[in-house]
This record gives structure tokens, sequence and C-alpha cells, in this order.
């Protein structure tokens, strides 16, 4: 929306202030860096003031995963019948090569016009959607059965996360098997993808989240090695 | 400080709510994630809400940089006569070779003890210290001259920043070499390593901080190639 309504945002910003809210930190999206050079580019420039704000790539913190030995970030869409985006994977390999974690930021769909009303000449929007963990899971085991680099099975273990900052904050630990059958309710969900260059310390703070402790213990030490015992 | 007082925080946690407020995100540091194992572990364990906030790790996009173009973020410390750990520099040619951004965080002393007081039994702190951008442009130049892979010599591209967020915030782009030179004023300072894996959008903003814009396109042209023009 902020795409198509720039203009919009923007108008007026030579007289009167213009104040823009998002969600999470303003600078985590590329549409908002686009919107700050089309401010400057005005004639004559519009002056910008940018207040940071805690965004989920920080705020994932609460697994006990160190920020750290976090790699790049991606993103996992909605996958459809004939529209299964895989680039991720390439990405989320080059992280896991190095022993990173990878967080995974879930697909949201909050104002999708309906294609087939669409086609009948009418703009009704669909009801908006937003991905869970488990069916990030079943993508990623998805995603490693058509690849097959070993880097996304249903053996690895990943954390969910949902609602983080929210009195009902969620987090689940476990095997992307087990995290693709779990219900961790309302939204925003991620997901992050567990490297093995990983301390002993965030071991001990993971497995407290874990669906079942013995399948974590298993999965991690089949994983990254048994590693001194905390 | 956190580490060795940490009982003294946790100190009647049972009876009365304690509040521990930080600097940034409050799980970008390990120290804060080892105060919550030991809430956890107390006994009775003492039950931990935990807010995320703003953070210069994601307080960086407002270079124009992609956030997710970043790779593993990095600490460099003061280097002294006889302690010079350069054990970031793998880390930092991992990104490299990967073609993602380097954030680099840099040290702060605020209560070192002056150890010739010390010496003579006196517990006398030094005064608080920041690495600006130009020290620590330096110190990455004299690791590179020590390591010689080509990861960070004089004439690679970065953008330091200062302040992010503050009214003053500051934002400049240049080589290694011309930022060694640069006054960004007062603390807390940020440096970024500009991966290859970069987009005409943040070469387009990035290059609005260059110290000198002729420098700054002949230097990206050489590490990056040309690109489209923007």
């Amino acid at each position: 929306m902020v795409e198509s309504s720039s203009d919009q945002i923007l108008a007026d910003a030579d007289k009167v202030d213009v104040a823009f809210l998002v969600v999470g930190d303003p600078f985590s999206a590329t549409t908002h860096t686009d919107l700050l050079l089309r401010c400057r580019q005005s004639t004559p420039p519009i002056p910008v003031r940018t207040l940071p704000a805690a965004s989920i790539l920080t705020g994932v913190g609460c697994t006990g995963l160190s920020l750290y030995n976090f790699g790049q970030t991606v993103s996992m869409v909605f996958f459809t019948d004939n529209w299964r985006p895989m680039s991720f994977y390439d990405r989320v390999a080059e992280n896991v090569k190095l022993g990173l974690h990878t967080l995974v930021l879930l697909d949201i769909k909050v104002k999708e016009p309906d294609l087939a009303m669409l086609a009948r000449g009418k703009v009704v929007y669909e009801k908006p959607r937003f991905m869970s963990v488990a069916q990030c899971a079943q993508q990623l085991v998805e995603t490693e059965e058509a690849k097959g680099e070993g880097i996304c099975g249903a053996e690895k273990l990943v954390v969910g996360v949902a609602r983080v900052g929210a009195d009902d904050q969620e987090i689940v630990a476990g095997t992307l098997g087990e995290l693709s059958e779990v219900d961790m309710g309302r939204p925003l969900h991620s997901l992050v993808l567990v490297g093995s260059r990983v301390h002993d310390l965030e071991r001990e703070f993971v497995r407290e989240y874990a669906v079942d402790k013995g399948t974590f213990d298993k999965a991690w030490d089949a994983q990254f090695g048994p590693g001194e015992k905390v």
C-alpha cells in the first residue's frame, strides 16, 4: 500500500508535518527506504526524521539464540498451486554452511484483491492471512524435498515464536517435523533455523521451550554434537 | 557490571517486582540472556517478562543499506600495545565472500579500573571511553595489513554512523582510508562494511552521505562494478 500511495502520503508535506507510523523498525522494509528517497528527490527536498523502533529482527533474541550468530534474514511467502518461490533456500544454505542461525519472516496478506471477483470487474479484498509457524515448517520441508541439499529437512531443529513482546508471547522449539504440527495461536509468527555455531548457553535456554525434550536432545546431538554438559 | 551484580539485581525478586533497564534491545547482549537463565534456575523460579526495544542492529537501516543483506554482526575492541584481538576478521571475511554487509559494533569502556592505581591498592576508574568510527577504521586497516586477505583494506567502502535515532544523528560514507580521518563527534558510533550483493537503491541512498562523491563512485565501481545507472 505504501508503494502505490506514496504520492498521497507525501502530499502537502511542504506545508504541514506528515507522520508515517509503521509496525517494527522503519528501515526493515525497502519500501520505506524508497519513500525516503522520494522525499530527498522532491523539489524542494522534504526534510525527514526517522525514529528507530523495536523489530522482530532483534526481538527474536527472546529465544535465547545469540543475535551475533544470525546470518541473513529470509522471507517465506505463501506457496500456491503454481507459485512456490524457493529462492530463500540458497540464502539459508549459505547461513547453514557457516553454522549461522536464520530468521525466517512469514508472509502476510492484508489487502489482497480477490482475483475471481476482479475478473468480474469488482474489487473485493480477501480476508487477511498471516502465515503460521506450522505452515512455514511444512513449506521448508517441502522445499528441502525439492532441493535435496540437506538444509531444512524434517529432522532439523528450529524455534518458532509467536506474538513476540506481547503478554501472550509463545516460544516453541523442536524439529521441523514437530513444528509442522504445532498450533501457536494468533499472529504474528516467525521461525528460526538453528545453526551449528551455537553455544551451550543457547542450547540450555532454548531447550526449555522444546515440544519434547527427548526428541530435542536427540536432534541436537545428531545435528551439532553433544557439546559440554550444562 | 551485570555479570558481577546479578545476585544483587535479583535480590528480593521473590517479594517485589524488579525492573532492569538496558540500552538497546535486551537480548542483544549474552549477559542479559544469562540473567534470565538465573531467574529460571532460582528456587522458586522468578517469572520474567522482557520488552523488545530499538537497537543499533536494526537502527543501522538508516544508512539505506538493506537489513536483509547483512551477515553476522561483529565487535571491535580497543587495540592496546599488547592486545590486538583480530578474531572478528574471519567473520567479516565470511560475510564479504557472500557479498553481505557487516555491522561492526564499537568498544565501550565505562567502568575500567585504572591498573596503575590498582597496583597501589586503590580502586580508581578510568574516564569512560567510546570508540570512534575513525579509530575503528584505522584498526580495520591495521588488521588487513596483518591478515592480508583483501577484506578490509584502506580502499574498501564503509558507512559510519553516529548517534543513530538522535536529533544530531550523522551518517558518513567513504573508503576506510577516508573514514580513518573523519570526526563524527560524540558517541555512540558504529560502522558498516558494504558487501557486494548490493542493490542500486542502496547505492543511491548511501551516496548522499559520501565524504567525497568522486572517490565514492570510483571505489564503488572498482569494488562492485558500475551497476545500472540510477
